[in-house]
């Protein structure tokens, strides 16, 4: 094969992201690498050659690092310093550890925003002891408190009133004694959240249509992404100009997730950014030319990027377990789910279930936003998981 | 997972048809295992679960066959008596290799369509005695000879002017003296060669939309497929309807490639049938909401068949070992195509390239006819195999 299909790609996690990247390179037969802790884990379901050890493992790393090309990885909580040393000595990590340093601390993202004079929310820092301080000296009654380390799909993230907080901090709950520090963040209330997903290979940068969180007006969780976002034209080229900017401050190549805020006066705010493929882009699978795994994969192996191009509207749910199911488990209402034109289905191969854990995703196609939303509520009625 | 996922599927043969049916089955998890005799071959790129033996080696399949729920084969040319031993002990073979005894021989399917008053071309069968004979008494001059058994991509079909027979009899050639027997068939001069894939599942039949082969007008040589064809939707009903009584008869389960021809009054003739995943059905991995290969396994499994609906035009064309390059090989021309929009390369991860070998497809993509044709051509002069 070419020069660049030789390479052999590492990357550290073997969770659902790796699983779909290697299945996007399989037509290729791009050859693989990873590290992961459990051996059944969704990337070995498609690729033997596994590592076992911990992703903060600097022995793995190292390990993983001599029999590969070019080092990736599928989630931001990894052995940064081990990644910045082999980066030093010549190794090639896409997207650059350095970025990792920057997203891995809530606090340090905020002032590279802001340093960078990068439209994002209005914030301050404050350490566990500065805490109770910095709340009441900040101007507005409710606001966002969040952990500066560890926080992950909306935990060590709280919306809180000064009221709210001052109960906490009168019984010494553990949320308030982090030794990370907090970011305390301007609470916007209603706004539309966004996410754009944005590729930079060999000397060239593009994104993909901004996909939108739908969130369901009783419970107030998110419901499902949806891409095309329903903004105007004129705020959908700020929010691409907004992730493009910040992308490229990084000086890295990679594919990166930039989540933003748009505010009721369609002003447009960065809110963090993830260094690697995003739930917001599993739909690319199935309504883009490129989708987001296979656009990481030619950007591992110095290729050419690949067109973003929308080829429908496309929505895209997570299938979690049930709250009544631990253990094995089986999806429920699958065949009734193939019969519908533009539901596609992907299942992790996790092996056991537990309340809410994310066992897979559906994709829907159609037409146009109402046929994907009416697309949508059928495949939730439908699916469910149950115990085997 | 739902009973459906848990059986396991077993496959005779572990070549390119093999490797993207399992591609195809990876976002569910399926599970498969599959006999071939070279353990570096195609399948095993995607699929550990190898038994290494010939495909008409009986112990092989009778071991594979108590491995697994259902059992299919990616090639005609198996050991069809050991198949009909184990379906008539109760084993789910798909399609029945009673579909296999009709394809594997020419005559037997030429007389199986004729029986069922299905359109087929005037022929006469002859054995290597008769052969000179039934010649002499053939009503035109020019004709089809094609061996009964053997013959695989144009091997074994030969068109011929009764001089031209005349003098290979003369030389004794050794391609009139198949034990086996003959079909000589009307030879049509210009037709339209088209191909439909059907789909039969549980107590469902649907088709693909006919795909067209391009002929290059120099060599007259297979250029490319593409889909939909250039004929007028009662020609295309027609290809349909033809195709789906034709594989009504079969009374089998499995996907189908029925290739017919359309002569220059449009009428429509069967030309011969695969019972498998075809080459006309490659493009439907990107061009369809459920590729060929999804949908056989949704056959195999006792899922329901999902929509055949044609999304854009698409074309496809084989990627074959140049003729001065005999050894291992790679893909030159790679990132140029990679940056055009629409444009799928397919690699079958085959060691060593030899002249014509097929060793990957590509399918483009496109709004129309003339988009996809100049898009064919471009990637056609960019793709070569070359040495490594």
């Amino acid at each position: 094969m070419s020069n660049s299909l030789k390479k052999q790609i590492g990357i550290i996690g073997g969770g659902q992201l790796g699983k779909m990247l290697f299945e996007a390179g399989s037509p290729l037969n791009i050859n693989y690498a990873f590290i992961e802790k459990k051996e059944d884990c969704p990337a070995s379901l498609v690729c033997s050659n596994q590592i076992v050890g911990d992703l903060k493992d600097a022995k793995a790393i190292a390990s993983l690092s001599q029999q590969v090309d070019v080092l990736s990885y599928e989630i931001e909580h990894i052995n940064v310093s081990k990644l910045l040393e082999l980066e030093a000595s010549g190794k090639e990590i896409i997207p650059s550890p350095k970025v990792l340093q920057i997203i891995q601390d809530k606090g340090v993202q905020k002032e590279f925003y802001a340093n960078n004079k990068l439209s994002t929310l209005p914030y301050t820092l404050a350490s566990a002891d500065e805490l109770a301080n910095a709340v009441r000296e900040w101007p507005d009654d409710t606001f966002v408190l969040k952990h500066r380390k560890g926080g992950y799909d909306g935990k060590g993230v709280q919306v809180l009133t000064k009221n709210e907080f001052a109960q906490l901090a009168r019984s010494n709950d553990s949320s308030l004694n982090s030794e990370d520090g907090y970011v305390i963040e301007k609470f916007l209330g209603k706004v539309t959240e966004v996410s754009v997903i944005v590729a930079v290979g060999d000397g060239e940068i593009n994104t993909y249509e901004p996909c939108e969180m739908v969130f369901d007006p009783r419970s107030n969780l998110m419901d499902y992404l949806i891409a095309p976002a329903n903004l105007s034209n004129e705020v959908i080229a700020a929010c691409k100009s907004l992730s493009t900017s910040v992308v490229s401050k990084f000086d890295s190549k990679g594919l990166f997730a930039v989540e933003l805020f748009v505010d009721q006066s369609n002003q447009v705010f960065i809110n963090e950014i993830a260094p690697r493929p995003h739930n917001s882009g599993h739909h690319t699978i199935e309504s883009t030319y490129t989708s987001q795994y296979e656009q990481l994969n030619r950007i591992l192996l110095g290729m050419p990027l690949g067109s973003t191009k929308l080829l429908c509207t496309a929505a895209t749910a997570n299938i979690v377990g049930a709250e009544d199911v631990n253990g094995s488990y089986y999806l429920d209402g699958l065949n009734e789910c193939l019969k519908m034109e533009g539901v596609y289905i992907h299942m992790y191969g996790k092996q056991t279930s537990s309340p809410f854990r994310k066992l897979g995703h559906f994709t829907v196609l159609g037409e146009d936003r109402n046929d994907v939303d009416e697309k949508m509520k059928a495949v939730k009625a439908l699916l469910r998981i149950k115990s085997a």
